[in-house]
């Protein structure tokens, strides 16, 4: 599992938006941030993960990755990217579920406005 | 939201289980680790509490606490404790979900062996 979560954050950092959608289940969701409409299916989460990587941000892990004795594990990071405002960082914790092939079968993303932060 | 989370960290390291349960809705339910048997209403709840702070274990916070956009909130945290080994380190996420009235309905907390280090 926790290889799983570092090549996500290695397929995004190398914007590749297909790596990382291909380390989903097919009919895997993905809520980011919680609370927020669900994307269901591997096409809607390629599209999501192109936009993502399209916008430059980089992840950048904040504290070592989770497993659990189930089948889920966790990860803290940070998101670095380019605003109009200036650089910027949204502190992120992300918490995957895994079909038992080892697939993401689920992720959700927990953060919201007060974990944006703008650095000088 | 983020208060309730330090409030939880605050409680545990004054070894105050009580204050920790106080956090809890009435019928709330624990998990810890995911995958473990769930642990359900406040009786319990305080119980586990009570065994955990009688460790003597003390939360430090590895990463800022997240919010969600929706009732939940998760915590990236090292939890520090005397073994027979020496000095470990677990390596812990908690997922909170809460009530309208900012209780937390539910504590999803991931870690696994491979997230426990002994310190030299």
């Amino acid at each position: 599992m926790k290889a799983a979560m570092q090549a996500y954050v290695d397929g995004f950092n190398r914007a590749d938006p297909q790596a990382i959608a291909d380390l989903y289940a097919d009919d895997a969701t993905v809520e980011d941030p919680v609370g927020s409409e669900v994307k269901r299916g591997k096409a809607a989460i390629a599209a999501f993960y192109k936009m993502a990587v399209d916008t430059g941000a980089k992840l950048e892990l904040a504290a070592p990755v989770r497993a659990s004795h189930g089948n889920a594990a966790a990860m803290a990071f940070n998101v670095h990217l380019n605003m109009p405002e200036g650089k910027a960082r949204i502190q992120v914790i992300d918490v995957m579920t895994f079909t038992p092939d080892g697939k993401f079968a689920s992720m959700q993303a927990y953060w919201g406005k007060t974990d944006m932060v703008v650095e000088p």
